[in-house]
């Protein structure tokens, strides 16, 4: 699994899921901080889902440090929305982004701010 | 849980379950496209971690869109690497960032390119 | 000016004076390969202008590499949109995002795909 | 010129003209509050020149929201650094990371945070 996972040696990849273990862990206390990503996808062309997604992002502009926007093809758009903030308040956001109607698919992701971490 | 979840009513929570799940069984076929984001934080002044990345990034710029890096203070920086291409080398190219020395935490965080789902 | 502006040396400066000219001068031949940015700010609750220019961009989408959208504050938006095409197409897609009604500000920015300019 | 340039009437387009106007005096006051861009085009194998850059961002990691990197190639990348401060520090940053070694092409796009522009 080492080899296959691309890591150099054992005590690497076990540094890695230690970290990876921490970072879920913290994310479970709703007052600490953290950085994340929210990554949509859907279609522009269904009635006001953008407008919904934007209004809803302008009201948290706070927690949002920028949203990279990716048209895969005439229809559909990939919206990836970096987010810095209290773990509970992200996940209220990503909940209410993810259950806009009209989006096809949602997924949010947590990290840290790397300020916790030892690399 | 529709509620807390933000949804206006079941079938839309079941909806977007139905296809959570399908992009997911879709991801294990290695030559199915996909879309998806690589998210890292590192601490840039970790020798060489973000020239190993660049170096990693280029030799398959083919399936990189675009890489947006945030500044999150003196020392750490948060990059999503938006990806699009057949499910097997995205994870391959996941595995190969999130295991360089110097990386704190990195996550794959999969999605489809929408033409595969109805919204 | 070469202190003012942060050159080392004098040399240094001519050659990022040149290269600049070189820059400007290949976009103005129409069917040159070009990189470069329109930047947008505009006022997302404005009758319909995110919908118009989100139409127009996937009308594009081959020219578009990907959008960087930033939530300035409750009602301001900075679109950055990153293109790479034929220097008249990619004029033509800025002029009309530029146009459009309800943006407040936009610029296009020309650079070179770097291929033909030696660092 | 007003159809060419892609306006529906000359009104709008001596609107644009004029904010064009103002916010190219206002960037002159080096302490107005502005957003811009910085578009950077290099060769990321030249000594060094990303960890130059990236230290000169992280030093002044409170004028950047974020940057977006495209991997133009597999030697060329193309970054664009979206800034939001005084003007003054703005364009001195822009300066240092222009005159940067091996940075082939440059540069600045001022523009407004939107609030002093009525739409």
């Amino acid at each position: 699994m080492v080899g296959e996972k691309g890591y150099a040696n054992r005590s690497l990849m076990i540094g890695d899921m230690t970290r990876d273990w921490l970072v879920e862990h913290r994310t479970q206390h709703g007052d600490r901080e953290i950085a994340g990503t929210i990554t949509l996808v859907y279609d522009h062309h269904r009635s006001h889902v953008q407008a919904v997604l934007t209004d809803l992002q302008h009201d948290h502009h706070h927690a949002i440090i920028s949203t990279l926007h990716v048209h895969l093809d005439h229809d559909n758009c990939l919206e990836v929305i970096v987010v810095r903030g209290k773990a509970a308040a992200v996940k209220k956001l990503a909940d209410e982004l993810i259950a806009t109607k009209g989006v096809k698919h949602g997924k949010l992701t947590l990290t840290s701010t790397g300020k916790d971490l030892i690399g």
